[in-house]
């Protein structure tokens, strides 16, 4: 089947991509207002850019008004990305919820809030790794439904969970069983990165 | 554990990044060099950005002289992603190391070029879903080892083998146990999507 996306309902076009851009990695991303409320939300359209300096992204989608976390980003120019472990799936899936902005996330999850080193918003104390990130740059593509944007940051504090270190005497690595993240997918699914397999590269 | 960036080398960052940013979707990217030879490379740094219109990133690290891909990218303005199932995961593989510009890694790999409908660049007839490309914008990080580009593309053509559109009545979807798709860990390891579960939205 061939889809000219112009020649069909938006929504047709976000169910191919959604659906075959999977597994999803996800960014659970905590902010602070320039009122001082904590908010946490989670973004799959999500991922690393490179190592040097380290940078990351996520695409909060059009919203009017904007979304809290892009809101906030646009205020603060910092954020948090937490990674979602199984651990913590259901706490972060209470805050895909969409809130008013005096909702504080974390106390409506119950996860906890640990100030960050360096950037005014907290971190989520049970993720295994969160990265503190200060704005580079918001890529607008689309305002209107179904549009979005591009959230390009910096990460200037890693945050690592020493449980989730891999163990060998190697370079220094996160071990992906003790990680255990989860990816997201379309609908109301998600995925464990427990079946894994290697193929060495050529 | 908590590591500033500027006080380790990049290659950590990077672990850091690759290993915490997990599952992450595979772009198999198809691009036509201006002389005409077919390139094909995968890119796990790469996601959706909006629905409307319908948007894709991916980021290609830096290279002097640049990635094939990015170099062709750059003079066709033009591109094609293909998703990576079960099926093709070894013939990606094996497209993964970096050849002379003058290879053409359909016929390396015995995958199937076949003529695309709006872009120069054929697309992989073994793929499930693959997405004719035109370039909107590079965004330039940084240009040194490890640094790296966002190459953002306006998806304008979909082609989705039926076999794995879902079979149920309603609104139209992809079926993830149809698609198998594969997800990058770091390492040498590839996660599959079957181990899946459901949750809710409140």
């Amino acid at each position: 089947m061939m889809i000219d996306p112009k020649t069909v309902p938006a929504s047709v076009s976000y169910r191919v991509l959604v659906g075959s851009i999977v597994p999803r990695p996800i960014a659970f991303v905590s902010t602070t207002s320039s009122s001082g409320v904590n908010n946490l939300a989670p973004f799959s359209f999500f991922n690393a850019v490179c190592g040097d300096p380290p940078v990351v992204l996520f695409c909060p989608v059009w919203r009017d008004p904007m979304k809290d976390t892009l809101a906030n980003v646009r205020a603060t120019r910092e954020f948090v990305v937490n990674i979602v472990s199984e651990g913590i799936v259901e706490q972060m899936n209470l805050c895909a919820a969409e809130f008013p902005a005096h909702v504080d996330e974390f106390a409506m999850s119950g996860l906890t809030p640990v100030p960050s080193d360096v950037v005014r918003a907290p971190r989520v104390a049970e993720s295994p790794v969160s990265m503190e990130c200060r704005l580079l740059q918001v890529v607008e593509i689309s305002a209107q439904p179904m549009g979005g944007n591009i959230v390009i940051g910096e990460v200037v504090r890693f945050h690592v969970d020493d449980r989730v270190i891999a163990g060998d005497a190697g370079a220094f690595r996160i071990d992906a069983e003790k990680l255990r993240a989860v990816g997201r997918m379309s609908g109301y699914d998600y995925t464990r990165t427990r079946d894994r397999f290697s193929l060495v590269r050529p």
